[in-house]
């Protein structure tokens, strides 16, 4: 089933590009929260394309129409269904994708796996654009698990070769999750933004683009959810955040790194602080045999360059069945990071709802 | 729900260290396949432990009773359920733990989620013991795989700082594939086999423990396979990784890498080859918007330390609710990366059982 | 998961009687199917309101809005999402209900389950309404079945004391099937609308309602779908039947008749018709240890009076804490087993293509 | 997914009645609960074959050996594994079963669904014995539905034309479900089992059988469990119960006699008794929209008569593709329906551990 996911609190996204609307229905929330419209459309907001040189300068009017689950903006318990209408479409720029797949896009397994009947416009249902009804069903839950005490927030953690720093992973400041959630190019160190730019203005100018790491923390959780094997905290993050169109990897804690520690390193000693059970470090990003074990969670996931660029590159022509060239016109982000860093916080808050 | 997974194929894991028994129901296999004793023990074998100073000396006996599912060898259609008496337990060894929760170790999250009620007992629920059922259930699966065409190897990417070759994206070898997932050491590079050894041995002469790296790939998938958002191969292949203990980490394609490359050198171009269309690189792993696009799925998953050493390590006693010291005793691999590349094959088998 | 139902199609029903718009996103058809829209209409049509004195008065404009997953009314592939604006609400009618909940309605229990925060106008998600977008996705879902040679069929068994004769379950004529699924009051035999009419008129004129009974057939279906245990069709269909408001019960072939019969009577003789392997009877309803047998599939579920009714009831009053009288205004229908014909048999289609 | 059910607590139940052992892994329990094991063997011995004439005479030792998820009785929170092993199988009655499909069984249907690689020998994994597990499974969900004061309790309501009284459906007494709980031939009125036995022995001696029907009553759950459309309690029950072999409808509260009644005598009207919401009749089961009401839930389900039977009976040989005649030896229940009492119990229980 490409695009339903969850247990308890169940989303389900569609629409396509360049096709009538895009939306998001949501099964499963409690009845009588209250929506904040303010801070659900500043997520919005922050996804949303034509902000600046890093993305394609597509104007999205991203306010989405409820068509039901909430009255007078607070939810009634009943599925929610939250629909955007696709204007300021240009589909005559794809017209000879049909033929002709993108390099790095699903043009081509789309078109094998529908048999060529697949809304190839714009990407269809595989455009990022489906990601802002993740964020308007994300933000949601984040209202939910921000009035249980938890907080999710998530920076710009490289780049190209520009790194931000990391997150402390033993101590998150509120202060800095509430400065990262509002910012639309978030960054522990401020001071990178200016060299992360140029990256990508750099491989814009060359008709090119870049891609990047995120990484994500979340406070607040309880301590003992999850569980052993399948239950576990790490396959239900990445399960969503690999439903993110151009995420590849995923590590928790850290991770790869892990590789060259010893066990000696890498165990994150127990010790009580303040009557609490703690760890004096959080090699593990907070999770356990699966279980969330009271450090923050933290991850990171690595999102590959856009593949949509304008330099010309070799492909296939389908029904001429030859090799030839593409030069892809139309207009489409450098860098996709940026905008990114709202949706992975989305699909985290969804995650958790579902283990909460 | 902790310890079932799949749809099509689905599993349901069960079992303690050291209870009565492990074992798995596999529900949904196909009727009528006639599955190969000698390949199922071989590779069951290859996970089991005490072949050799990398793993625990406790010995095994982990051949398989099966109850159902099975007659004459040949699969019903019904449930097969398999059954691992254990047996070589030694409990007393775990005394301690209930108060004092190992580092690294799942014994304090079980606590709390469980109420103090979960079989600590070698890890209980959460020992990479309960990886032999899963051997079993996906070396099944890979059989049937097999007669599709379908081939799946691994090999020990890192170990420590020592790395084997990785596979070659675009054209992997039968017969490479074929030594792979008979070896109990998989290298790509056998010469690097006396530095990985000489690495895990240090680690173990100083009551320590190392963690690693693997590296797996699937060829002759049929191309459009997956799907988009939630139903891409790389959410459903993460999700059943993710469920093997010790992973924290999983890239496809050049993973981590593509945050610093450009979208002219990420995307793999297209081209005609024997009539086919393949691409020249695979930085993608094989995988476009969630569906396979005929090169081979390729993703690499890292493996923490063993949690269990000797040496001394800072933990709590929570019944004291003091800080303490903690030196735990018991057989334990120093590197459970070896033993992991057919647990890391067999549940890629399970994932893919539910995508064919 | 109140509304979301199927595995390999999936649907997600959404929406409130007196809100923004209902609908539906189906998720899991098929690339390249052309949906008749004809057809299409004709099966909503036959579910509307309004059309004599048996259903409510209000008019509908049920036709359905297609956001996603058609493209020159050809399937996509991707979730396709219809929705049904809501227009002619007359909401005034229900303003007394929060505090004086409707015998035989979902008032109580909903205020109960969502805190008060359920949207009661028209019945909220409870409302008969939601049933429109199941039958534009069961319309979807049986023409692709058509395709395939399989016929869905229903008839208003019984309504109050009157009975329509049965399907003759072990020959059922296309031409009938066909008939049946093009009207508006179906019966078998005909003379015996007027006598069911009287019914529901008598009802109406005492400010009453009334219950009935649906038979459903389906033919054409291959042999050996379905599977032991809870995988058998009995249980497919009752799960997704008992998700249309009012029905209360469901029987299989002879159905609660085989409590009284022999297994020398029950049992289906086989033998063999042109080279088929047939039953002589159908007793068990052309199923057999939860598998189909190529004999037709017939059900039948019974379907309450409707609730709602204009004579005055005993009820409570929530907020006064005392009992009360209740006089329900409104427009309603005295009987909705003619309009519930085409949702049981969309309900059904739904249910087969998760089993085709 | 033919043996697998449930969401929050999921079985997977396994075995063939003439293989090495049937079990079922309960996942989802939670952790702590003693377990009182005479209780749950008095369960296991209400289903037991053998008691007296009713029954097959072939004995089982259905005590289960328990393989994980316990330790001291207690539940770790682990999948927990029981199996019982099957002993005193008289597999050579079946021989001729392969070719000659016995009318009323899924002979037939299985050897089209599994090309007849499933193991028939007893009627395999269709078996009236896998309820067996059920029974264990749901033994240990209805204790702990019981320390939170929810009972579960069944009779026999009809064999034959042979009727018990019904549950007085707004007030039923905590004795009656204790002692009807514990009976082995569980009637309200206990006058009538003479009766009962005499229809059951009259169609043992004409080499026939009998089917019947079962009543089963819920007390003590809370008010607002289950939900709108397929997240009513009707489809959630109804789904596991069609699992049990030979049930062939279900019905909630009245049920099929709905069709004939008005909504003024059908709906039920509310009233405060002792300061709670109840209602004076209880024609709904005490479900309304999906969700309990605080009344008593109470369904019937009919079971057909015992396929097996001595007498000759018309079927095919489908080696040979002829008509043939058919009498079956073995040891066969004249009427399971005493039987199936607890296993309708023990699936109701299963059921509501989903819910609560």
């Amino acid at each position: 089933m490409s695009s339903t996911w969850g247990e308890k609190v169940k989303i389900s996204v569609f629409g396509e590009s360049h096709g009538n609307g895009i939306g998001v229905v949501i099964d499963g929330l409690p009845a009588g929260f209250k929506v904040d419209n303010d801070k659900l459309f500043a997520q919005m907001a922050r996804r949303a394309p034509g902000k600046d040189k890093t993305a394609t300068p597509r104007k999205e009017s991203d306010l989405p129409n409820v068509l039901s689950g909430m009255l007078n903006n607070i939810t009634t318990g009943a599925p929610l269904c939250a629909i955007i209408n696709n204007t300021n479409t240009k589909s005559g720029d794809y017209s000879n994708l049909l033929a002709c797949p993108r390099p790095g896009h699903s043009d081509y397994t789309a078109y094998e796996k529908y048999n060529s009947f697949n809304d190839i416009r714009g990407g269809g249902h595989f455009s990022g654009r489906l990601t802002a009804p993740l964020v308007f069903a994300g933000s949601i839950c984040r209202q939910i698990l921000e009035e249980k005490g938890i907080k999710i927030s998530a920076h710009i953690s490289q780049i190209g070769n520009v790194k931000d720093d990391p997150f402390n992973p033993v101590n998150i400041d509120n202060d800095l999750m509430g400065r990262l959630s509002q910012s639309s190019f978030s960054l522990i160190d401020t001071s990178k933004e200016e060299a992360m730019r140029e990256v990508v203005e750099n491989a814009r100018l060359n008709q090119d683009s870049v891609g990047g790491i995120i990484e994500c923390a979340v406070t607040g959780l309880p301590t003992g959810l999850g569980g052993p094997m399948f239950g576990g905290v790490e396959g239900l993050i990445s399960s969503i955040i690999f439903g993110i169109p151009a995420i590849k990897g995923i590590e928790f804690g850290k991770g790869f790194k892990l590789a060259e520690m010893l066990g000696s390193e890498s165990n994150d000693p127990f010790e009580y602080k303040d009557g609490k059970v703690v760890t004096k470090t959080n090699n593990c990003g907070g999770i356990l045999g699966g279980i969330t074990n009271s450090m923050p969670v933290i991850f990171r996931a690595c999102i590959k360059p856009t593949p949509s660029i304008s330099k010309e590159q070799d492909t296939v022509d389908l029904q001429k069945k030859c090799n030839t060239k593409l030069s892809i016109n139309g207009r489409h982000d450098p860098c996709i990071v940026p905008r990114a860093v709202s949706v992975i916080e989305a699909c985290t808050a969804i995650a958790l709802m579902n283990l909460v």
